[in-house]
């Protein structure tokens, strides 16, 4: 018996329906392990498929696994930060903020090796992807805030939030994931507001848009 | 000619003194450029002295040189955090953010690289010094605050907050060190007021900071 013949059979998947899948077991093999402990052969063995497969669709390895995983988990994030630009302000953010919570609670445990850094699959091109991510954030917020060209004020205060909710997250993670996601949300909501509020105190564009802020309400 | 008689005179230092020479100038050299950027050729070169010397005090090269570098830069900036418990709060957290800025300003390129991550020189060990300071950062406000045993979400806050100052210093260097340093510091001291006093309205531990923050003025 050859070791291809006791693989439980291959299904007959398309070239590019095989890539996803591999993909989708490696994306869920990071997304609750560090990179250290998944190696090429869990992949392989999750997706039931022999170790030399998933190096033809991945020459480069775990780390392209791994870089190619993050760009997927990269792009349904952004994902999450689509929100239609009616209604109240800060609902929107609210809903936005609970889709991202529940891709955080998904994600956990690669989510926090990601972001802890010091991993040795973290490179400048999954540094670059990360970023990405926080600039897409940041653009959502403004459009929504109705402003076109945020000034340098405006800009520190939304990337310190952002910064804010990532940190928030890992230690959310940290601590058994509490408090209950509702309660995270709706305090980061309120610190959105309320660092906006102080720079409001010191930048004309930022303090123009109190009156978004106030009016919103929450729904 | 020998290379050795081809350099200047090496003064002759005691092994300390030689290694402390090595690492300050291995920190001045990484505190301007990124570590990639660095090679201990340069290192070398700027201390005057021969290639083979620097790697017998520090026989890992680079890598070690940087952690070395590393953790003496931490030290450092743990000192910005000592400050006296005496007098209004505000004014204290003002000096202690005073200092900080001003080794951020000193150790410009280092520090952004650092903190970018997806450094070559990245590793589990520069991660968990990062994190060091970042943990006697939390350690000296709880104190500064009076409270012995912070609660999940105190310490979310103070957390979010000392991360959020972090960013500020990395768009701050972005941007040409825009805005002036004693704005920045100014805004980000109203910033902790602000966050404290959103989560005083969730938690009895911080609204019972309250009056300690309003007490305090701005000296």
């Amino acid at each position: 018996m050859t070791p291809q013949a006791a693989t439980p059979a291959y299904r007959r998947l398309s070239v590019e329906e095989r890539r996803r899948q591999l993909l989708d077991t490696a994306l869920s093999l990071f997304a609750h392990r560090a990179p250290e402990d998944v190696s090429l052969d869990d992949v392989a063995e999750a997706a039931g498929v022999s170790r030399p497969l998933v190096y033809r669709y991945f020459p480069g390895g775990k780390q392209q696994l791994y870089e190619a995983s993050l760009g997927s988990a990269a792009e349904e994030l952004r994902e999450c930060f689509d929100e239609p630009r009616e209604g109240p302000l800060l609902p929107r953010l609210s809903r936005a903020l609970d889709r991202y919570l529940a891709f955080v609670d998904e994600h956990d445990a690669g989510f926090s090796a990601l972001l802890q850094g010091g991993s040795v699959v973290e490179t400048s091109r999954t540094t670059a992807i990360v970023d990405g991510v926080r600039r897409a954030a940041a653009e959502h917020i403004y459009r929504h805030l109705g402003v076109a060209e945020p000034g340098p004020r405006l800009r520190m205060t939304v990337r310190m939030w952002i910064t804010a909710v990532e940190a928030s997250s890992l230690i959310w993670l940290d601590e058994g994931k509490q408090p209950p996601v509702e309660e995270l949300r709706d305090w980061l909501v309120e610190q959105f507001v309320a660092v906006l509020l102080v720079t409001a105190a010191r930048d004309p564009q930022t303090a123009a848009l109190g009156a978004v802020l106030s009016d919103s309400g929450r729904g």
